[in-house]
């Protein structure tokens, strides 16, 4: 098989955790696979150098920021190279650009364009264990460029896509997907398998694991993507396309997210293109809107609602001000939460919303808004409730059996 | 003027240095300059990274090794570029490969082959202060290569004769060289000029200013140099071509190396090649050998006297006592040290050794081997006399005027 592993700045996080996925790496080897290791910067030095800069500027230039943050995954990259090396195994280290990853020229967050990926075949074909140095490409100008927070994971499924791997494992801290934030549900349970679509969801929600541009990639590749923990030998989580026997599975988990702030818009004139306004005037503000509901309006106005980041409220504000004359009232509440059911399927499945609605009823939790897609519920309440919903959904689905 | 700036290690050695060597090139920059700077890493990363790599084995792979340690000169590289935009100031970062630095293949100790400087060019057109990451370039298989200790300086040096710069200022902790170390004698005076031939006698024998590689390289390619502090606006020292004026100059310092430990060899075979093979076996090891006496043979034998590194004698004894049927006796003592005095136009004053050897007999300081070159005399001598001789010489050439 031919294995694509990515490793997380906590797996990486020291010499003796360098040491730890050196041996990983050379058991899945010796069991006779050809692998190719995508890894993150050792935790705290992407920070660190970030704080560096912050020392002279909050606003440094991009590209500086992508020279100077690219050097982390390369010092991880040479010292996990190096210590297989040591064990004997024939291993080499390449920057994004030696593994071809070529990049568009947005720096800091820059999308990859494509992967040449003969170098890395070469080195496979000679028995070399692989190692590149993650969240980092090369555009056409020739320049370093980043992929954003979270890059590595996008690197490694890149990786595997261009190689056409049998299988993407990211390893981190935890071992797979849950169907619950365990620290919250301690009834919690590990998920075998979760669809793509799931993933984006539960990610998109505030399970830290993946990163969505990942999954999202890996979907588009058809990319084998498992969930892993470096400290444990446990089975993980396999995220992968929805198979035949999903059709049982109604609910794979639900979600808490606290970094919600809610707005709302009473009696908005209802003329054609006010809610297009507003919302592309919160864009260029970069104003990331979550949850938006609109109700067919009465008397020539309507009420809207939506959703932006608790910390991006404030700015949201002011661009709403600037609507007022259109706008009747206008509510923001800042103490509020998401609470998500997450299921493939879940829209064909009469009664799976009800019972959401009911669980919460039952608790006397009220439920400010709702929205629902094809594969998820969501639903915002007042943030004090927010441990106490997810543990009663968790319950109402039966998700720790 | 163009200029060429270089900043080692100490002067980039943390966030404040580095905002003062912005305060400096912003200075130059406002006087009309263009300008090119050189930096090392920040001094204790390199060190760092080296023991990161140790902690898996003595002998980590070159080209790793070289992935590893290139990454501390693109930290402060982009810091720097970072410090000065932030002050308004057009700069832009560029890595060894980006400045166009084209090295051999020798990881860990490349050879620069040739520069392209068309993108640094390019960037000083558009007015940019271009801020390069010393120690690097890049070989032909694309791979990132290190100059080896001290490689900075040879970057700089590189960068000022493809440019055609003006000058190439190279900036540490110390303001100059000086006419002998002034920790052994406070007299010592800093020197205005020296010849490029003179430093290099000066720099292999422990004046620690100036890489010998990049002295080299700088009359090679006739690049005017100048060592300099970037703690104080002193005048440094320049390093040149030797000039008329240098006619009256005989002295120009007196320097001491403890890191010497001496061979002699008494009556070894006087047949062909016995010298050579010895040396052949000595340099397969690695092992440097600095001076070498040997005087006229009588009777069919002669004495063979060296002197290694101190560190180097252990290893030298195993080689020499492999050849113990073609030499009658053997001597090594580590408790000598090296004291020269160097000089252009020396040799064709009479006189000058002379003046030497009469300091030193009236200390009672014994002379174990001498070796004379065209700008240099060298003396071995018991270890213990080493500052009081180079404080007598100092005074014998009137150094302190």
């Amino acid at each position: 098989m031919l294995l694509v592993h990515k490793y997380g700045g906590t797996s990486v996080g020291s010499l003796e955790r360098i040491e730890n996925v050196a041996n990983r790496v050379a058991k899945v080897r010796d069991q006779g696979n050809d692998i190719v290791v995508v890894v993150s910067a050792m935790s705290g030095e992407t920070n660190k150098l970030i704080d560096y800069a912050m020392h002279f500027t909050q606003n440094p230039a991009k590209q500086e920021m992508d020279m100077l943050l690219s050097s982390g995954e390369r010092v991880t990259a040479a010292l996990l190279s190096i210590a297989l090396q040591a064990k004997g195994y024939d291993a080499v280290a390449m920057t994004g650009r030696q593994a071809g990853i070529i990049t568009d020229t947005i720096h800091t967050y820059a999308r990859i364009e494509s992967i040449d990926p003969s170098a890395m075949k070469q080195a496979i074909k000679e028995g070399k264990i692989v190692i590149v140095a993650g969240f980092q490409g090369v555009n056409k100008d020739g320049n370093v460029t980043t992929l954003g927070r979270g890059g590595s994971d996008l690197s490694a499924v890149a990786i595997a896509g261009a190689l056409k791997a049998d299988a993407c494992e990211i390893y981190s801290d935890v071992d797979g997907i849950y169907t619950t934030d365990p620290r919250i549900e301690p009834k919690a349970k590990k998920l075998d398998t979760i669809s793509y679509d799931e993933m984006l969801e539960m990610a998109s929600m505030g399970a830290k694991v993946l990163q969505n541009r990942s999954v999202e990639l890996a979907k588009k590749l058809d990319v084998k993507l498992y969930a892993k923990s470096s400290f444990s030998d446990n089975e993980g989580t396999l995220i992968t396309k929805e198979g035949n026997n999903m059709e049982e599975v109604l609910v794979s988990g639900v979600v808490l997210d606290k970094n919600q702030a809610r707005v709302t818009l009473r009696n908005v004139s209802d003329k054609p293109g006010i809610a297009a306004e507003i919302f592309t005037k919160l864009a260029d503000e970069g104003i990331n809107v979550d949850m938006i509901i609109q109700n067919v309006g009465i008397d020539g106005s309507t009420n809207l609602g939506f959703t932006v980041p608790g910390n991006e409220l404030e700015n949201a504000k002011k661009v709403i001000e600037s609507f007022d004359h259109d706008i009747g009232s206008m509510d923001f509440d800042n103490n509020v939460c998401k609470v998500s059911v997450v299921g493939v399927g879940m829209k064909s499945h009469a009664g799976v919303a009800a019972k959401a609605f009911r669980a919460l009823a039952a608790n006397n939790i009220n439920i400010q808004m709702i929205s629902t897609s094809e594969i998820k519920i969501s639903m915002i309440i007042d943030e004090k409730y927010g441990e106490l919903a997810i543990r009663m959904l968790h319950d109402a689905y039966n998700l720790d059996k």
